[in-house]
């Protein structure tokens, strides 16, 4: 008989061959269980992405960002990541400068601020690195330290000397290149490597020529692209490239756009590269160099027309933007261009991250869904991440509650607008039901002041939730505090602009979820009526101290959203897990505290009426699990309003 | 703030604590992905389950056999295993005689009858093995081999010494005591161990007395349960029972029932027992002799009222059966007893294995849907199966196609028969497709025949296949020749009772499936109406030679059949795989000639017609991907035909 595997043709272009199987091996690899590709781009390096876009046709655009200087900064840039990341940019970058100790483990150095947009923000990164003036061990340690944090792109640079004269140290890192072939030779082909072209010639290089021989040693040692020193004028780019490809350079080279954002900013800048900007400008630029509007409108303009003409040559396939950690000038230039591609598409319902090891990673508990940046870092030090399905055979460990871990629980809003929202004085639980009841419906609290975040939820209550807005309003004005709910769907296309992720074509669908705070007296209600619903609604309740009662079978984990994809396997993106409920409810409870009590002095009354909630209520989710049917989980929660009257 | 976890209490008897997690670990265990416990007893040995149905109240029974003479014999009780599992036994058990070559590979041997009833009926089985005249190696061997084979339970047994006057050997087998400790001492708790109780003591014991006290001493060595010799009389196992537990036997004691099926039988086993036969049967037997049907009445009447009676003494939970491989007399005492419990439910929607590696399983392609036991034994030298997800990051590897497999690929019909259903001489192609559309349709062929098997179907047409009889019979008509297909189902409940399968509560889903084999001409039209549905349509086709053409998005699996349950992940227990498909194709191809071809004489036109068709058709697979819509695949094959036109 024949039996022979063979697959000689297939009609898809994007089709691999490298599944075909033959029949000599006896036993199969052990890792099963493989994400469905959902996202390509999860699955590739930087430079294959580069490769593929170019190869597509498709123009991109990548965004440099230098350390903030204070905590609130960081939180400041860590949101603007998420802004700016909306609009697809292939990757961004992180400045590196050894004064502010980059390799550190505070909360603004460049290693911290690059592992968080990797690994929170799941923005692709490259960070940067100088080598002078530092010991091979010391760069090795960052290395290091950058793969282990999930860092895969290294920009590999010189750095500034310390000294205004500066002398080449015996085999010390004298140049990019020596650092480029120290990557390289300790750490094989993990990292992609980027340098710096310099379309002027480096200021301190003896010539242009000899700069461009430079950066072809540079290459050749094993760097994967250039991204480009700013540049006013697009033929000194153009040039550059076309003298770069005469003498071998064959590598992707990036031209590196600022958009001019206000006098002085352009002035340091070009004092710091030893530039010269070309007199046109000088001359627009003089005489409004008071109307930072003006003259943004300008830089604007400017970097618009310069952008097109580099796409236009067809040379360029990328455009790298120096944002000086602003957002107005640089995403108007994407606009404009029309390269920034704001997707409201999701792969999966939360945020992917971009660390190699959450690769898999397709499955999360529901319970951390406002706050995905916490659920990444208590879950970072586990080696493997769920796939296919959560599973019940080990017991999740997650990251205990720490003070760094604080970083991330802390609120964007400073404590008097929160005093606002959350109110000065509270007279009982009444003003706290009456908190979450504003939260919920947007309008303004009896100060005034509308409540636009939550301690369990950071931003305004989400479209999604929006839909259950009616049902949830009544139930928090009389103390059943929703923190998480989601409607059931029974088969919405994937495209759905509400509901909708994943790839088009498919169909995606949930069982109903309400997750709330209430009072001890509610909850033995709450029980008496579940009895009713046995069969169809699944429930776990806890208090502060651990006390638990559920009625999961066998304390399995019950898939609450899911999706049916075109030649693909099921996806099942969020679970309800017994296990992992009994870490978030330490959270839950914690932020009551953190974020709330602490907001009073120490034995005032409205100190003391959150700290009641927390050491007495407790914490509750409802799953119902007849997803074609009208949700029952505001029936279950008027049952039991009527039993208690 | 606490962040001790603590599950205190559970409102669900069932919920166990052992998911209970700390957070002092910092990395969890590797295998995240494990199955949903669908199915409780898939994860219990049979001395748990024994333990669980007795705890529970439920009354349960078993079925003992013996191995067959032929292969022909093999293939018959393998059937019988099929349909009187279905009456769901707690275990059956396979009796070993040392003259037989029990342990060999042989298709009839014990431990093949065994490997066949786990792996390929899916019941829970005990191997009975001697040890007297046997070496420690010998023993040790076969119970390797159980043990390699997924065999989990031994009855340990002295055996019939071999000539009349037998002698203790020093340091050799010489009780069934010595196989308990050896299997205890070399195996430790792998296997669970069940010996013989003789209620009228044995026949070579000094007395009752002593014999009891040697079973005491089996038990002592490490027996899990007693399964006694057959008796006549529900108070002699009444009183062995008592006097079982009075020496301090507390393990569970089955009775061994024995339902008179003829006079020969009876006789034969009586004298090898050594039992006397009460007067009182004798009386009503001996003038009944000659009268078969006469004497299995009285014998099922005479087996219900002792099991009514043993069941009604509140000491008897389970019933043992010696069914002297025949169904009729068993099949109705149970049925009367109303312990026979035909399950129309399944755990899946294809039938489980009950190998310890399985017990994970949950995802198979399906290609096999009407070959199980094909399946099981090409993939039989797997390390681990699929669960959760089937994945495409390995090549399964499946084992080839030898000639030993080839007596799973059997039919149970003689050639006869099959040259009456099939055609004793072909005239063309369409002389194949009068086949196929007549094994649809049920109606008589030409020469008045009903065709109630085909190569890749043993089984007329499942029921769930009816649902598309009409379609099916026009296709099979024009020379798409279906083997496989299913309905598309968006949300039953899993009880219904054609297509639903696993707990109830839940939905089950399917994606309409189609597989044929179709001639060059069809499938070059095939493929240009198929790009109309590009983006609907998932297709695979191949031919002989394995050339294959496919729309696969990066060879990826497709899940074609899963089901929502409450309190559970996703179950997707059906994919079809592209990688797997290849390896199926051959299997589905080699039938043409095993099975249907070699009928005919060499160089007959009937044979050459088939060996045309296996050279130039193609298999191909069709998934619709749009589960809620109407199935489109009947109008691609509608416009494909019109487009011939």
């Amino acid at each position: 008989m024949v039996n022979e595997t063979q697959l000689s043709c297939s009609a898809s272009s994007s089709s691999r061959s490298d599944g075909s199987s033959s029949g000599g091996e006896s036993s199969k690899d052990n890792s099963r269980c493989s994400t469905p590709v959902l996202d390509a781009d999860r699955h590739e390096r930087l430079r294959e992405k580069m490769r593929r876009r170019q190869d597509a046709g498709d123009k991109w655009f990548s965004l440099e960002f230098f350390p903030p200087r204070t905590a609130n900064a960081a939180v400041n840039l860590i949101s603007r990541f998420d802004r700016m990341g909306a609009g697809g940019p292939l990757f961004i970058d992180v400045t590196w400068h050894p004064a502010g100790d980059p390799g550190s483990d505070k909360e603004t150095s460049s290693m911290i601020i690059a592992n968080t947009a990797v690994n929170y923000c799941g923005l692709e990164t490259i960070l940067h690195m100088t080598c002078c003036n530092q010991t091979k061990d010391d760069i090795t340690g960052h290395l290091q330290k950058a793969k282990r944090l999930g860092l895969k792109n290294i920009m590999a640079l010189r750095g500034d000397p310390a000294g205004e004269e500066w002398e080449e140290e015996v085999d010390g890192f004298n140049h990019a290149v020596d650092l480029v072939k120290h990557i390289r030779s300790e750490f094989d082909d993990y990292f992609d490597i980027c340098v710096a072209g310099y379309p002027k010639g480096h200021p301190e290089a003896e010539s242009y020529e000899a700069d461009l021989r430079h950066l072809k040693e540079k290459v050749f040692a094993g760097a994967d692209f250039i991204i480009t020193q700013l540049f006013f004028r697009p033929e000194t780019f153009l040039r550059f490239m076309k003298d770069c490809q005469a003498i071998g350079i064959t590598c992707p080279i990036i031209p590196g756009i600022f958009p001019i954002q206000g006098y002085h900013s352009l002035r340091q800048l070009v004092k710091l590269s030893k530039l010269e900007v070309p007199q046109e400008i000088k001359d627009v630029i003089e005489p409004i160099k008071d109307n930072d509007a003006a003259i943004r409108n300008y830089g604007v303009e400017l970097a618009v027309s310069m952008c097109r003409e580099l796409l236009d040559s067809g040379m360029v396939h990328g455009l790298h933007f120096y944002t000086l950690n602003r957002e107005v000038a640089t995403t108007e230039v994407l606009k404009r261009l029309g390269i920034w591609k704001e997707d409201p598409r999701r792969p999966l319902p939360w945020a992917v991250s971009a660390h190699p090891k959450r690769r898999v990673e397709d499955v999360r508990p529901i319970f951390w869904a406002s706050r995905p940046k916490s659920y990444i870092y208590r879950t970072q030090e586990w080696d493997d991440f769920p796939n296919g399905r959560w599973g019940n055979s080990s017991s999740p460990a997650f990251g205990e509650l720490k003070d760094y871990y604080l970083f991330y629980l802390k609120s964007k809003s400073p404590r008097e607008e929160l005093l606002k929202m959350w109110g000065e004085e509270l007279t009982g639980e009444e003003s706290v039901f009456e908190v979450f009841t504003c939260y919920i419906t947007g309008e303004p609290n009896r100060n005034g002041y509308k409540v636009t975040c939550m301690p369990w939820n950071d931003d305004p209550l989400a479209t999604e939730t929006n839909l259950l807005k009616d049902q949830l309003e009544k139930v928090n004005r009389r103390g059943i505090l929703t923190i998480n709910s989601q409607p059931n769907i029974n088969g919405k296309p994937s495209t759905d602009p509400i509901v909708g992720w994943g790839p088009s074509g498919g169909y995606v669908f949930q069982k109903a979820y309400l997750e709330f705070f209430t009072s001890s007296e509610i909850v033995t209600a709450l029980l008496k009526v579940l009895k009713k619903y046995e069969l169809r609604v699944n429930y776990h309740i806890v208090n502060v101290k651990g006390q638990n009662i559920t009625n999961a079978p066998d304390l399995q984990p019950n898939a609450v959203t899911w999706g049916i994809f075109p030649g693909r396997e099921i996806i099942q993106p969020t679970v309800v897990d017994p296990v992992s409920f009994l870490s978030w409810k330490d959270e839950a409870f914690a932020l009551w505290i953190e974020q709330w009590a602490k907001l009073y002095e120490e034995e005032s009354p409205s100190r003391m009426i959150i700290q009641y909630i927390h050491d007495n209520y407790y914490l509750v989710n409802l799953v119902d699990n007849d997803f074609p049917l009208e949700n029952c989980l505001w029936q279950v929660v008027e049952d039991t309003f009527e039993l208690l009257n």
